[in-house]
């Protein structure tokens, strides 16, 4: 249950998120709903159609769909009066990855695919909404080029696997997986840390 | 029946807006083949892909595919001559759009979705494949800018479910969704109506 | 057996290409390595989303990720000190291509398709992960603008098609289908052949 508030406070974040990247860009207020749609559920779509499980949490439960539609109009109502609080959405920017990432990499787990493939499953629900918030932003995505964003989340994801094969039960685990993403997220955003380019000589 | 005919039509005028917007970036033959028919048929292959349904109508019935092709040729053979007739081509677009969303919703609605996911399907059926066009074609999509063109969707969806609900027979319910589709459409078209859009101060 | 060997060079090839796509965008590693893994196996995964076939093959079989990730990292190390080899690497990329295309033709016909659906879903496999590569470095894809490559991945499942209706064996319409695509594919790098493009006047 308390699950089940953390998953929707997730969506919430990232929408937020897909409403100030599409702030940007001069789109319509329905564009900006469908590029705050897309960023929070994406990744979990993008997963469940990979994985074969359906029907998709968000067309079973439309929970989903009202939270994004209320925290977008929210936050496009807000911008009107004050800046967006900067650091603070990418804190709880770091907590909705973090959340997804570990219940992303839960479901795969479920389903009793390989390591390799549940950390997958996880990243991808947590980082793969932001690409597909890039692509319709036709600009190439953000967590391609810079940051340790994906990379945290692939960090949280096996802490929690191997938190389990060390014998720590699955809630800690959860716990553990989350606090590695939060705390890698934090120090990069605080430190400017990035992976190393690569580039063509 | 009659509605296999009409979806046929709607595929192909799709089709021939899938090879105008080609032909501003300079693809070759193949490109605008590939474009065209994502732009007539990836809506409704989206929809089918998130609502599990299996196998996708193109590809048990090869007649769409063919259908694309034919109008893709023949439309890169009519520009040689004359110019395009734009806004006859808006029209038959606002047509296709106005098919393809009723039909839509009518999918969802016999998959006893909500409301909520019905408009939405309907929406996706008709407006997606214009997404996935100008992401092919490296542009921020049009539909999330200006026009009212997935609002004219989501109208028509919702009376077409709305007018169900107040008695009227799916007939009857199907027609006056597509003409308000319709209408929406060409009176943004003739006034230049737009959404307000959102930026960021 | 030996077809699963050609396969893993197919997507070792691949993610080489997408290494050195990834290259030209000053991407992160991990940027890079996401973008190998889609031009290797998107194709195929779009293939298998579309023709509903789970579990998707990469899900089972991790070998295809592994190898994925050695290639791009030994790319991204082999670059650091030599150029890459231009034009063998666009013969090898020919030799994924038609194995690819072959091999995708393959499983649609055994999925008792009709011939135009086995040639498109035959492209696709071979040709769609070079466009996903594309859309994520947010260009418009090179395969629609240009070059003879979907081109001949549809002419080589055609003549794999064409070969077994006047009675040659499944194996060599494998081998002379393969043929056709290398061939062309090389006719065409060597020629600078492209197609025609289309552009409104």
């Amino acid at each position: 249950m308390i699950l089940y508030w953390l998953d929707l406070l997730g969506v919430a974040v990232f929408a937020v998120s897909g409403v100030l990247a599409a702030g940007r860009k001069g789109m319509d207020w329905l564009g900006v709903l469908v590029i705050a749609a897309l960023t929070a559920i994406g990744g979990g779509t993008l997963r469940d159609l990979l994985l074969n499980r359906h029907p998709i949490f968000w067309i079973v439960d439309t929970t989903y769909l009202l939270v994004i539609a209320a925290a977008a109009l929210l936050t496009m109502l807000y911008v009107r009066w004050r800046a967006p609080p900067g650091k603070l959405l990418l804190l709880a920017d770091a907590a909705g990855l973090a959340l997804f990432t570990v219940a992303g990499a839960q479901v795969a787990e479920a389903a009793k695919l390989s390591p390799i493939i549940i950390v997958l499953m996880g990243t991808m629900t947590g980082a793969a909404g932001g690409v597909l918030r890039d692509i319709l932003c036709a600009e190439i995505p953000l967590i391609l080029r810079r940051d340790i964003y994906a990379t945290a989340a692939i960090a949280g994801a096996s802490f929690y696997l191997l938190a389990q094969m060390f014998g720590m039960g699955r809630p800690w685990a959860f716990c553990l997986g989350m606090l590695v993403v939060v705390l890698l997220r934090a120090y990069a955003i605080l430190r400017g840390w990035r992976l190393p380019t690569f580039s063509l000589p």
